[in-house]
């Protein structure tokens, strides 16, 4: 997805609710009200890039804002804008390191305009995966190395959700082999855009409400935008029913809580820690919320007449290639070159490991489910 | 992994740091301490199941008691003890049933003697992966099920941990097809020992701490335990050197954080909060240090001359076949057939979503890189 997309979007309104809902609490039962009594009273703005009705990516930071309050006692409060409402949807970097608001809920490929390695931060073609990114972020030097980056922004960054890997979009034919694709229009953005620019497609940048009646009427051939969830809503199944995966420019994109420096150093210790704390869950929450969700909406798709194809593999070894050399264009500027190589050799090395029990599981497990399920009729 | 596995381990004393340590706070800077000066002091002890040389799975619950302590700031202090040293390693349910401990970290599957449905708050042979079970828990219903269950034993449980898919274990010939099985002397508990049983494998129970002595002497002609860097620790690889994939037994075992019910409605709601935030943190907590881990011991491993395999086809079939059967066998009891009917809906339609976009990428990319590597020379 790219910044302008999100704009044009009808605000739904829908309200996430804590990760762990349901759990219950006793205060009714005679146990001790909010006990936080000697904190100061904060009333804090968070800018979202994300409109209401990406509802688990936007959720992600008002389950955030709910458990910081819930863990202060309700004097530490966050409320949640959702993009362009106060900050534009695609200046949430800018904001929160002037200080506009003091935190921020976005994607740091947004911002690559600003400095390149602020990709990895978020994903790029071909990187890493959920999963792997997490590992990277929380024990494997991950952070620290984006958060030298924000540092120049004033900014302290916190993992704060994922999609897992994206759809690679629908399309008005089949797409058989790398060939079918030159001469194609596609909406897609980004970095993806600029690999498919180089096979041959013709890329169209299009804000998200803009790409159902642009399909509808045959402007363009073909769209991505995030997954089963989120694209059902948008409706492009109605106009086309190809449906190709996966999106290999965003294997596992992670979403990022940005805090200002200053805001950050000026809270007290006991709400640093509500807020790290609420970031992590906030990261569980958004993963594990898209993972409930892609199935059904996938098995709602099948019965409208959806077909699901993998992309074709000249297409997966030519994007592959494609997308590393445009990599390693930035590659001379050190300080891209630093996470760029720690981000490398994590990959590869996860990679490595994945590539055994967990992945030769699911090529037995799920391939079954597959098989028997006909899923591909196509 | 089994009960006993861990009782004779030596403590290695890893002590965990919290998810985002590093991150730092100002309290020296000016800003105010902690605040929290209202709630009453409690000092709770937590049984954990594993001693500290397993310390990912351990310091989980380290975690866990770090977070609480943080955010009530230092009122509500949780000791952790490992296996053994207040509760026997596998009656964590009874001790946190009967109030001994208020608290326990544990893998549900060790009490299918008491309920063969608590083998699904943990994993089952061809069940969820963690990513899978993560969504099916929070936002699947499946977390409602299986506190369903726990209500009879007076506990609150909650997801806390996950290793991801376990590898297969370590063999002192190669595995070239289902009969080659046949007449094995395996360690390997629970019912994926039955499950072997039934492939023809002759199946022996034996404590973690006696695998080596017992591969190194011919005992025993294979033994699973959990992964790389856990495996590693254990020196299976200086005896033998054939590494199976995958643990189709323990595709994405979920560890549990309980808590006794009249503890939980003892707590003030702001510990209520402190403590569900910080059980999800020690989930992410869990799951991103296993996949960060494995990575580099499985390089050591290499180095070392292991060599890593994939279970031949006909024994993915023969198992998944063999485990299917055993896992029905239960399915009269209607309390079992609620959970299990609902684990295996989630099971179906996860595993037809994974198989797209998430399964397709990992193949390709996860594919490459094993080529790229060499990664099974033998």
């Amino acid at each position: 997805m790219e910044r302008r997309d999100f704009v044009k979007k009808a605000a739904l309104g829908a309200a996430a609710g804590t990760l762990l809902a349901g759990c219950g609490n006793n205060a009714a039962e005679g146990g001790a009200p909010a006990i936080q009594t000697g904190g100061p009273r904060l009333r804090w703005r968070l800018a979202s890039s994300f409109t209401r009705s990406l509802d688990t990516i936007f959720g992600a930071a008002d389950v955030l804002a709910e458990r910081v309050n819930q863990l202060t006692g309700g004097r530490f409060t966050i409320r949640v804008y959702p993009g362009n409402e106060i900050v534009p949807a695609f200046e949430v970097l800018e904001g929160v390191q002037k200080g506009a608001v003091q935190m921020g809920h976005t994607a740091s490929y947004y911002y690559i305009g600003k400095n390149p390695a602020l990709a990895f931060d978020c994903t790029v073609p071909f990187g890493l995966t959920a999963r792997q990114y997490n590992a990277w972020a929380y024990h494997g030097g991950g952070l620290e190395l984006t958060r030298e980056l924000f540092a120049d922004f004033n900014i302290i960054n916190f993992p704060g959700g994922n999609t897992g890997t994206q759809m690679g979009g629908w399309f008005n034919r089949e797409i058989n082999s790398l060939g079918d694709l030159r001469g194609l229009t596609m909406r897609i953005p980004g970095i993806g855009g600029r690999v498919m620019d180089e096979l041959g497609v013709s890329v169209q940048q299009i804000p998200g409400g803009e790409i159902y009646p642009a399909l509808e009427r045959g402007a363009i051939d073909a769209a991505e935008w995030v997954g089963p969830y989120d694209d059902e809503k948008l409706g492009f199944h109605q106009v086309v029913k190809h449906y190709y995966y996966p999106g290999w420019w965003e294997p596992g994109p992670n979403l990022s809580v940005y805090v200002n420096q200053d805001a950050w150093a000026s809270l007290p210790v006991d709400y640093q820690y509500a807020l790290e704390a609420a970031a992590a869950e906030s990261n569980m929450y958004m993963l594990s919320r898209y993972d409930a969700q892609n199935p059904a909406a996938l098995q709602r798709l099948l019965a409208e007449g959806v077909q699901f194809h993998p992309f074709p593999n000249d297409v997966m070894q030519a994007a592959s290639e494609t997308a590393t050399a445009l990599l390693e264009e930035e590659a001379s500027d050190p300080g891209y070159s630093k996470i760029y190589n720690a981000y490398k050799q994590w990959r590869t090395d996860a990679y490595r490991w994945f590539g055994t029990a967990e992945q030769s599981y699911a090529a037995f497990a799920f391939g079954t489910a597959e098989e028997e399920c006909a899923l591909a009729p196509g």
